[in-house]
């Protein structure tokens, strides 16, 4: 009979945000239905796409429906035209080339099946707390054993982001294959210094370890000193890949697309071997990825451009001036806040040692307000809950009433 | 050290469509540059998207910069407009339902990625020839040997699809968990018959296995009692996926979009237990994937639609219409040709007994033909070329006039 993956069914829980739509939607289906919500959970933009994207979308299918100028299927990694661009805009003084940038529909997608192109018996490192996706692919592909009771599982080796380490990963004693990290890290808001990166690059070259580095929150880095690519830092191109999706800095949430960075220099073992991996993935990606949809592409492309970035910068500042609001609000309520400065997320401490579902619930049930609990990133984001600042204006000015009104009925509540 | 998936050395060559990009640029290079080149080698679509479609998606993309009316992340498993949209075009008499349904970027993506939740020792059998996505996640997933030299790897059960079995394959003697099926069957043109099927879900019965049932081709089937989907077989729900894309029913091929149908009903061994088949796919998706672009998801629900339809209906007739042409051309010059009738390919026997390579190179450098080597699609296809019938009129009659060309000036390559 066929038989499934059996490493499936080592996972804790289903993919947080989904068990998150479930929870709000079974509140809500028992409140009262005149109740309104406000969602500062899930990091999704709330603003519209710049006007000259929308207009290259609106020109590309034009193109698509004119015999003259269809595209069919494109290359699996991208049009050169997209690739050079990002090119131009982020990596052209970091030794790099245009065809070391791959093409495709999401970090969610690329930070996953990267595994695909690695032996089973890497050790793999994980940023705690960290976006779900690392932990869960992980587990799913067989590289874990069971989880305990703390929710870590068997041959992962965690990574704890404490206060102590400004909510970032560190360098671990042990040995290590692969390394997950994220900066500006989510869920905790806070991002490398140029020290701490070139520490991990180190690191990885004394273990001949590789480091996924996902940059998805890097445009929102407002500390001009710090990283916005691990190619900045000497050495990196032997031993990282970088990940970065338009999704943030673009708002393409909604349209689909990122990229991988590879450096021809990086390789790993294959028996006594060393293998590019710039050639595996490359192998991995045109057998089993169709390409991004040209008209994505072009999107893309235009968010690059000098009109498109003005109406950009002003959304992040936008979203960054709400995040600023919401943690003063918090932090006036006595409420201990973290993030929030080169990142949109507050990492904010639960009151009263409650547990992050449980302040979670709270949050739900008593003002309506949408969060994530830190426990969902990982166990090292227990006594947490994550706040996004994806939010409107007005969602966040809303958000700040309903959290002082909490405070008077409640006092108790906050910290 | 880091160390690579060493089964990804085990491919015997590149992914087939790039390594005919390679041979056709290479030849290119050194060619004289007033040569034009006709392409009926990869399966692209050459007719530009129906114009609801494209109105579909400037308006789409109109909304997504409102701020009222914008989308951000999208449900993984796809908007239930669109379920629902294909849900009543397609599956409303089969005993399904829209959320059986999942959306995504591609069938090339989900014919290989669905192997992730199945287990390593599950026996695979693949029918030879067939579209090479199948053999190579099969292979770099790690479910196969080494090949021979026939380029059979070892462990996949391959399933030859003869002039016997009307280039279709026929369940084997043996047993197996997972079998890959195309019908019409890419690349050889022809179609399952009721019956042929009947006997494939019974098979899949008394063998507990699951048949990953590709319909990408299934819009080009003329004959109306052969059928459409594999749920027209009673008992298929219990032993089937069935994959189907945009591709090539809507001229989607540069848009990207495809869906995997998987009946509840569906389950798979797990030790002891039997795990239903149609969640795992969704955590799988959920953890996995970002979900679709909204634009494109709108453009897919824009091709169901009566007006769109009656192009599209149009482009495949057209499509059709070069393939009688082309085939009624080769046959004219004693090649001997099967396909073209249920399929836009036809599986074209190379003469004098030369390889597919061979004849595939002739092609290239005497009329500037593409083609695609039979021998590409596996083993069982050597002796054959496949010519695709995606192309323009003009094209067609551009390659009709440089065989009849050929064949004057050598004679002798004909059969």
């Amino acid at each position: 009979m066929a038989k499934i993956n059996s490493h499936f069914s080592k996972l804790c829980s289903n993919y947080l945000f989904p068990e998150i739509q479930k929870r709000v939607a079974s509140f809500k289906e028992a409140a009262d239905p005149s109740l309104s919500f406000l969602n500062l959970g899930i990091g999704d933009v709330s603003k519209p796409i710049a006007p000259p994207i929308a207009e290259a979308i609106a020109v590309a299918a034009e193109k698509m429906s004119q015999k003259e100028s269809i595209r069919g299927y494109g290359p699996e990694n991208g049009y050169a035209f997209l690739r050079q661009a990002i090119f131009e805009d982020t990596y052209s003084n970091l030794d790099l080339s245009a065809d070391e940038i791959f093409i495709s529909d999401g970090s969610k997608c690329d930070t996953a099946n990267i595994l695909d192109i690695f032996s089973q018996d890497n050790v793999v490192a994980i940023a705690d707390p960290s976006y779900p996706v690392y932990v869960d692919s992980t587990v799913m592909s067989g590289r874990s054993g069971h989880a305990n009771q703390q929710g870590q599982y068997e041959g992962i080796v965690y990574l704890p982001c404490t206060k102590e380490s400004n909510f970032l990963a560190l360098p671990p004693s042990r040995h290590c294959d692969l390394i997950y990290l994220c900066s500006p890290n989510n869920p905790t808001g806070t991002a490398f210094s140029r020290k701490q990166l070139e520490s991990w690059v180190s690191y990885a070259h004394e273990h001949q370890a590789i480091i996924f580095f996902d940059t998805a929150y890097r445009s929102f880095i407002t500390d001009q000193t710090l990283p916005k690519s691990i190619f900045e830092i000497p050495g990196a191109h032997e031993v990282a890949i970088e990940f970065h999706s338009f999704s943030k800095s673009a708002g393409f949430t909604g349209l689909r697309c990122a990229y991988t960075v590879i450096s021809k220099r990086l390789m790993a073992l294959d028996s006594q071997k060393k293998q590019s991996i710039w050639k595996l993935w490359k192998r991995r990606q045109s057998s089993k990825f169709g390409g991004l949809s040209y008209i994505t592409q072009c999107a893309a492309k235009a968010s690059l451009s000098k009109k498109a970035r003005q109406y950009i910068k002003e959304d992040i500042q936008n979203y960054m001036q709400g995040c600023q609001r919401l943690k003063k609000a918090l932090e006036d309520l006595n409420y201990t806040c973290y993030g929030g400065i080169n990142a949109p997320y507050l990492w904010c401490e639960t009151p009263q040692d409650m547990s992050s579902w449980d302040f979670f619930d709270l949050l739900l049930q008593r003002v309506q307000l949408i969060t994530v609990p830190g426990r969902g990133f990982g166990p090292a984001g227990e006594g947490y809950v994550r706040l996004s600042a994806f939010a409107t204006e007005k969602t966040i000015d809303e958000a700040i009433s309903r959290l002082m009104q909490l405070h008077v009925v409640s006092p108790s509540i906050c910290c």
